[in-house]
Formats: C-alpha cells, structure tokens, sequence
C-alpha cells in the first residue's frame, strides 16, 4: 500500500461528510480530524456561504488546548488561504498545531488557492491530490461556473406527473404541495439570486420573496431578476421589493450564459451574485438546458395528471434520443430523493460522465 | 376500550403485512395470529393470484399441531369460504382449531363472501368491521375494478424528467435505465394480459413477453393485447408468439371500459383476464386516465430531458387545475419510491380521497 492508499478511507469519510452540506457560492467541502491513533476526533462540512469551512468546522470541535501535533486533517479540497467572509484555513491549521493535512482536490481559484504550498512552508506535512478525481467531480459544476464566471445555477422544476406547470387555461396554484413549496423557500433563502423570465413575471405577477411558513418575510431577500426584453410594469408584485422597489433587476438580454455573467457582476446585500436560483417558466428552463447552464435540479413532481397545458421545458435542440442532456441523482444536501406530502422530490445535477475531462495543472 | 378498540393494534400490524404484496388479481391481504396469551406466532400475507391466501399463509408457519383454541387470527379481509386456485380460507382455520377470527373488510363478492357467518355457524368467535375503513381503501380499486366486471388495471409510464416517451424523430429505445425495463418485466410475469395501443403496435413493434434478466422467455406469458381499429400486420412481433401466432388478441374498439370487460371475459392459460398491464403509447394511457381506469402506475423518471418529443400523457379533458386526477403514493409492494439505476420509480395509485364511498350491507 502506497502513502496515497492508505489515505483513502477517511478522505472517503470526508467526502461522505462533504455531501451533508448544500450546493451553491461555494464549493461541497468535507473533513476529518483523526488523531496519531488513527481514532477519528471530529468531522465537518462547509453549510453554505458565510458559514464555517469544512476545515473549520472540524477543528471547531476539539478543545483548542488538544495537542494535534501528531493529528491529521483530511479534507476534500486544499484548504483556503484566502480571508473572505470565513478567515483562511491554513491560518486555523497552523494554530491549532495540526501535524500533517491531507487533502483531495486542489484549489485552482487565484484568490483562495496554493494552501498546500503555504502549509508545507510553514512546516506542516502536507499530502495532496488524495482521491483527487472524486474530489474534484464533487463540485465538478462549481468548477465549471467558476470557469465560466457566472453563478451556480439551481433550477427548481414544479411539475405533474406528466411535466406540466399549468393546467390549460394557465391555472397553476398550486400544482405542488404545501411542503414542497416550503422546500423551495428554504432555498430562497440560501441564494443570492431568483431568476425569471419576463413572461413568468407578466402572467404569474410572483413576489419571489423568501418567506418562513407563517408567510413572514425571511431575513435574507435575493435578488429578484427577471430575464428578458420585454418591460415589467411598475405595479409588478417583484418590484414592491423592500426596501422600496429596490432589491430587484432586469437583464435585457435572451443569452442566459450573458445574464449570468451580468449577475456575477451584480453586487446584492454587499457581495456579488455567486448562486441562482431560475424558477421558470418554461422559455427560460429551456434556454438554460440548451444551454448547458442549470448546474442542479430539483424536480418536484406532483401526484396529477393534467393532459393538455403548459410543459416544463420545450425545445432544447434535441431531436434523438441520444442527444438528450443526462442527469444524475445528486446525494448532496438531504438526498437523491424526498417525499414531499405526496410529492417526489428528485434532485439531480447534470451527469459527470458528460463533463468535460478537466487537466489540473499540478 | 371497547371490544373493536381492543383488536385495532394487531389489525393495523396485519394492515401493514398486506403492503408487502402486489397489487393485481386479487386484493391486497394481511394476517396476524396471536396466541391467547398476546404473543405474535406468525404473520402472513397474500403474495398474488395463485399463492397462499393472508391467512393460510401465517397458519402454514405454524406446526399443526399447535393448540390454537385461545389464538385469534386478525385478517384486513374476511376469510373466504370459496375453492378457487387455492382452499378455502374458512376450512383451513376450522382445520387449524383457531379459537377466534378477527377481520377488517366484509368479503362483499358473491363467490366468496360469507365467511365470517360461516365461521360464527361453525363455532368460531368471529368479530368483523374492526378498521373497516382502513381495510377498506387498502383494496378501493380492486373493489370498484370488480364492480365495473373489468380487471385491475396497473399503468407503465416510462418517460424523461419531461414526461417524454420519445425524442422528436421518434427514437425511444431506451429512455429508461436496464434497471427500470428489468422491473417492468418482472410485472408482465405477474399479469394476466399486456395492453397497447394499435400505434405503438405499428409504430414500436414490441413483442410484449416477459422476459428475465437473461433476454429469455419466462415460463409464464401473459396475453398480448392491442386496442384500436386499425390492423396489426400479419409479421407484426407481438403476433409470433409461443405457441406459433397465438397468446394474442385484438380488442376492436376505443372505449378502455368496453375493452377491459371483453378481457374480463377472455380465457387465457385456462383462466379469465384479472390483471392487465397497460404499457401506452400516448392515445391508450390518456384515454384510460381520462376514463378513470388506472388503478395502479409504476412512473419510471428517466434522468433526462428530451424537449420536444412525444408526451407520455395528451389531452384527458382536463382544462384547470382543479379538475387533474389526483393520485397519492402506494406504499405497497416495495413501497411507493425505488431508485432504478439512476431512474426514479415512483408507485401511485388513484387518490382514495377523491374514491366515491361505498356502502357496505352489514
């Protein structure tokens, strides 16, 4: 057994741990601390922008008199040597005097990366690139965006049984249940960004707040966006935003890929839009697919038949079966599959094996 | 408590054994047998048409020598007092020297009803209704598939996470995962009949046999069916059957309900039709959800998008949201959401609050 190999079971461990936490801003990031008796002292996982690293989170957990020295950290991504809203992990390794950091993935981003190097300067054992290729599919639509520079990209699809997300004469509230419009909420919540189309904001006139289950207005408001060329009228419901008729934005364009890259511009609550929500209707969906850019999905589907009405998605530019942009079930953020008060809830991200064969450069 | 609240703990454990069957010919049944003293000696439940019925099922684990004039037996349906593919239930607790007999629904068919009167006559202290409501809609569908002299009903959906059953030039094969089609299967061994329509005959040209894991026939074969006018050529594959050119019927109309009562009366391998399977295309799944005949779906959500392509379901006259037939989840027979290789089965039956209440005369 190499070094490598005998790294892999609690690098695998940490990647268990990672897939607790909720896409988006950041990336998936799991670790473990295991003491010089192979006995595992904590584990941690990053919840989302503004939260605690992975890293973090698992030191977090010991008394800061415990004697790491002989410890080891593994973590699913080298840790960041960048103060953003969370301090840098390599300054929370080195002073909790953890001897030897393993980690999987390395970090390419200009601003946060070259944290092994930094540790390995400062006298702490680092090992790198430790199931790296698992590591890196982790977030490998993180990667992407980042790439591309534009938002993470979540799609919230509320359909029938039969993929529809109107009746024909446009009823739509509610085809999905309670719980899950609830579900949807909370990922209001967590975004910079909801984004819609200019048809969607015309006849469905959503607020696109984030509101708690008494229908409060949660703390945290995203950005309200719509999509299009078309005008949104003054008395729009989106546009009584709080405070006063701020808090939302139109993008003025048909390329979604565009309006993403606007939106990575786009300074919302002090920082920039670094995670999406497109919530439909079926014009936008569609662009985005064609496009490439919905990096996760949660599909809601609702235990009805409707026959006629409005699909989903409509054209994407595929015309044969083996064209058809693929799937897979996302274990990440509470699971592949979810009942939801009657309706499945599946949530997928676009399949890795489709993905681009990415060079890392070290 | 009175004497029925007395008996409801053991009823809802036989209710919950009944969910462990499949749905089809015969209504789904549970049994529990407890010794005078309140201890569980066996629990049994009816796996399908030609297997042991609930109640035999839990007696034939225990030695028949037992004394089991203090136990009660709790069936979810009044023990039968007919020979059909298998004994009489009431002959076998009679053999068995069962004290009592506790069940949940009345037997309300003509051919095996009179069960428990029979029991009382023959000494056997019989209480019935307990849970009745419960015991009741387990089998709402199987009930009002045999008011209407059709059989049961289970509906195939296969289709993208845009409900597509074919990409636009028609390819289709395959839009679910080897998994999925290996389940679909495994329910045409258990059916008396396979449906489709006169399209998919023509335009799909599917053999409709049950196949196992291996390609090769299984030993039971249901009868292959094709609804509609128009003529299903001589070379189709559903017409080379085993044996040479037989095993297959058209039923020559477009009214699902007059078709299925023709299958009802259609003798295949020695039997009438109880249990079809209905596999599509588009015209045959909308007319029979239209018309109220799904008594059972397996949807299979393949985890792609295909956009434009052909719609599992048309129009079923639907036209808001408030007319949709509403399905809910079917926790029996492996429960109402398996992952399958990456697709998603989701298990539904009609909504049995939307079910008309029936009345039953005792």
């Amino acid at each position: 057994m190499n070094r490598t190999d005998a790294q892999t079971p609690m690098m695998r461990r940490a990647l268990q741990e990672a897939l607790r936490g909720a896409r988006g801003a950041n990336p998936l990031v799991g670790a473990v601390l295991v003491s010089g008796a192979g006995e595992v002292l904590a584990v941690g996982h990053h919840r989302g922008a503004g939260s605690l690293h992975a890293e973090r989170d698992a030191l977090s957990q010991v008394d800061p008199e415990t004697d790491l020295s002989a410890a080891t950290l593994y973590s699913t991504l080298e840790p960041c040597r960048h103060q953003g809203r969370q301090p840098a992990c390599t300054e929370a390794i080195l002073t909790a005097g953890v001897g030897r950091v393993v980690y999987g993935a390395a970090d390419l981003t200009d601003i946060a990366g070259g944290g092994g190097q930094a540790l390995a300067e400062s006298g702490v054992e680092t090992i790198g690139g430790v199931l790296a290729q698992e590591c890196e599919q982790l977030n490998h639509r993180w990667s992407l965006a980042q790439e591309q520079g534009r938002p993470f990209v979540t799609v919230h699809l509320a359909q029938s049984l039969d993929a529809k997300i109107a009746a024909s004469d446009g009823t739509s509230q509610w085809v999905t249940s309670a719980a899950s419009r609830a579900h949807t909420h909370r990922i209001r919540q967590r975004v910079d960004a909801i984004l819609v189309g200019t048809n969607t904001a015309l006849v469905d006139d959503p607020r696109l707040t984030a509101r708690d289950e008494h229908g409060s207005l949660t703390e945290h408001q995203p950005l309200r966006c719509v999509l299009g060329l078309r005008d949104v009228p003054q008395g729009a419901a989106l546009r009584r935003g709080r405070p006063e008729g701020q808090g939302w934005t139109q993008l003025r364009t048909r390329d979604p890929l565009e309006a993403l890259q606007e939106l990575a511009q786009t300074i919302h609550q002090g920082h920039p839009v670094r995670h999406v929500l497109v919530e439909g209707g079926q014009s936008v969906l569609s662009a985005f697919v064609a496009a490439d850019l919905v990096d996760e999905i949660f599909a809601y589907q609702a235990p009805i038949i409707l026959g006629t009405g409005r699909s989903s998605i409509a054209d994407i530019g595929v015309t044969t079966l083996h064209q058809a942009p693929r799937y897979e079930l996302d274990p990440a953020d509470g699971g592949p599959v979810r009942v939801m008060e009657g309706d499945v809830c599946t949530h997928l991200q676009p399949s890795s094996a489709s993905a681009p064969q990415k060079e890392t450069s070290h």
